[in-house]
């Protein structure tokens, strides 16, 4: 664990940022700017975030595992090191691979939702 | 290499992206959105991010490497998989360790002066 200063986190301490369960078993923690928002989110082995979508504009990038991530009802396999674009209103999810993953989600603007505890993806 | 989609990428493709040299040695390759743009930077052992500031909100995830972030005049020793946030207006600057580092930046609002291909930190 390296969170040796405010604003500075790292990927594998899990306590940092605010907790959030997006599903049961799937867990987010969230780091909350002014434009933007970060989320961290692990998946466990086959672990699945159901199809949603919402007015921000988000990235992913895969840091560990594999999964299917279905964007706009297309499904792509992606691999640790894959990032991708998902524009504001695009429905999308994701099913991790037999490894689970973990991915960062950034949000722009930042989802107001996700600013304070919570449980769910917060559709809209 | 897996860009294998519009909107889909790989931080180990030296390919996609515009593509953008900080300063000399200094690579970047730039992903824009439209709320936010990424920013995936090399840097050779030892390289340096000359100090600079601009008013976009901007978070830094260490992908590979370490360095010294210094943020606000303060310096912050950084490790693969710690991740920063820099308020817009926030003086900061990196130097790569001994290994080089990869950074992938995040900036919200997209800087307008990334959306093109061009050189240097368009410091403002």
């Amino acid at each position: 664990m390296t969170n040796k200063a405010e604003e500075f986190f790292n990927v594998d301490d899990p306590e940092s940022g605010i907790h959030r369960e997006l599903a049961p078993g799937l867990n987010a923690q969230v780091f909350v700017g002014d434009n933007s928002m970060l989320s961290l989110v692990r998946f466990v082995p086959g672990g699945k975030g159901e199809i949603h979508s919402h007015s921000e504009e988000q990235w992913g990038l895969l840091l560990e595992g594999s999964g299917t991530r279905i964007q706009n009802g297309v499904e792509h396999q992606v691999i640790a090191g894959d990032f991708w674009r998902t524009p504001g209103g695009i429905t999308h999810g994701f099913i991790a691979g037999p490894q689970g993953a973990k991915v960062m989600d950034i949000f722009s603007p930042a989802r107001e939702a996700y600013r304070e505890q919570g449980e769910g993806f917060a559709n809209k």
